[in-house]
């Protein structure tokens, strides 16, 4: 895993980049040699191999995908005023927001204009995924912006939300692995499904995390959720078991101008009081058994599994 | 022409779009069918018919492009803070920030998403022709935002910035009708070139009518370039031509808070001084003179040329 890292962020930087005008390319290499975990084409390139397929062919795919997920934090980190990203001022911070909509906007264009680059097997292929996915996540993002503005959101609505947000993007990156690799359509479906399924265990294991991870550990401030009234998975599932009484006390929370640290321990307590915590674990462990339900239906050899399966458990075990 | 244009809206009206979240394609839905004069998707159907094609074949690349100009637009008038556009509010103003950045980047994937539906000649090409200019847009966009903030910008740089701003699009819309029509790469060339120069022309035809049109036949306000110390090719032939003292009358005039009418009419007086609407009209004339050669180089039926000849006339003789 260590290897394929080493070859993403290697490729990265031999990108030449038109480099003029310098204030449209520098925040791309600025935000693209930030690194970050690289989830995206290491699933790609997992997938590939998975399939039989060599890693160098499914590279140019893997890091378009980086490239469009990279462009989804620059308009987004615009949207929801991120001053911080992986600890480094966000573009739109460092330089301006025009700025950072249009650098946005030309690496969205260069991750089509490098995956024309390639030659492999489904190249049309590819480019409807990398295509169809990149119109969901706009429908993603608006959700997520249009719950801000909602009084009552359904869980079903919050899973469609995060799903387009960030599942069907996982999704396509295991897909574009089994493309390249020739994976027939069947199999291409399933890696899809074990994506979609990974990507929502993922998002409200995040969710999870903000109320109950262990600083230390988890590497970043939990209560940032709470803090913000963000309609997370908790959130609603909280708001949907509360007592009257409780629902009164939770508006209060949310809408009192509390110190940051006493609305969190409040509202802990209310999470602590309905076992939101449980009933949150049990829907990230059913949709990991059922993601992993997917992976166990394909038919390639089991131990062509064993480095998704690892990867995926170690993105699921984070420790805290 | 006017039955193309009718073909084109007919065409916009009946794309099915997704609907759903609203906030995403209700603001595409509004400035695809605010119309405007659609003289990109006319040139790529004029094109496509001068080199012998069918125009039901190049209206999917010729409305891709319309698509991707009106991303352009969106994006463009939140940097530019405008309020209106065609007479209507600007989708930033009509709904809000986000939601301009968001639906603007949909549109620029919905782009993609309808070329790639394309089944016609040459797709890949399209593909390459339809990326590129966007890449190109942007870089004429941050240029044009670059310029705001430098005290001194070059004639050739200025040129260099509206042929990617203005020209590429043009000469792209009318590359991808001759790829359709299965041009030779070689006459590809001399209509993109051709393109290009018309663009200039029209460009430098436009920032000469902020001075010198006529309102009441030109239908917009003159002097909204002069308001804003808008560096044009006007006024940067100005500052190139004046004399010591007129060169600080002209930067008293720009720097100091005169009535908007008053300082049209003072800065009016140093162009005529200075004869600079003739000068534009000359590197107009030359530009639009260079055009033609490249047409007359095309190696097709001279009556193929008459209506793409005919709109590109009308284009640079607008009555003022």
């Amino acid at each position: 895993m260590e290897s394929l890292n080493n070859l993403i962020n290697q490729t990265i930087e031999s990108i030449d980049w038109n480099k003029r005008p310098e204030n449209l390319y520098q925040p791309i290499e600025y935000i693209l040699s930030q690194g970050g975990k690289r989830i995206r084409p290491n699933l790609c390139l997992m997938a590939c191999q998975m399939f039989g397929g060599q890693t160098q062919e499914a590279l140019i795919p893997a890091i378009a995908f980086e490239m469009l997920h990279n462009f989804t934090l620059i308009h987004d980190d615009i949207m929801d005023k991120a001053a911080l990203r992986r600890g480094k001022e966000t573009i739109y911070k460092k330089w301006n927001t025009n700025i950072a909509i249009l650098s946005g906007d030309a690496l969205f264009a260069k991750a089509f204009e490098y995956l024309l680059s390639y030659q492999g097997n489904g190249k049309e292929d590819l480019l409807r995924l990398l295509t169809k996915t990149s119109i969901e996540i706009c429908e993603g993002q608006q959700y997520d912006l249009d719950f801000e503005q909602c009084e009552h959101v359904d869980i079903e609505q919050y899973l469609n939300m995060i799903r387009l947000k960030t599942s069907v993007m996982l999704a396509a990156c295991l897909q574009a692995g089994a493309i390249v690799a020739k994976a027939d359509h069947n199999a291409q479906n399933l890696i899809y499904q074990f994506g979609i399924k990974i990507g929502l265990a993922f998002q409200i294991q995040d969710d999870f995390l903000d109320v109950y991870a262990d600083v230390k550990k988890f590497g970043k401030q939990v209560g940032g959720d709470i803090a913000e009234n963000k309609k997370t998975y908790m959130l609603l599932q909280l708001m949907n078991s509360t007592d009257t009484q409780d629902k009164q006390l939770l508006y209060h929370y949310m809408n009192d101008n509390l110190d940051k640290e006493d609305k969190y321990v409040k509202v802990k307590a209310l999470y602590d009081k309905y076992q939101i915590g449980d009933m949150a674990n049990q829907v990230i462990n059913t949709y990991f058994e059922e993601a992993l339900k997917f992976l166990t239906q394909i038919n390639v050899p089991e131990d062509n599994k064993n480095d998704l399966l690892h990867f995926a458990n170690k993105l699921m075990n984070r420790d805290y």
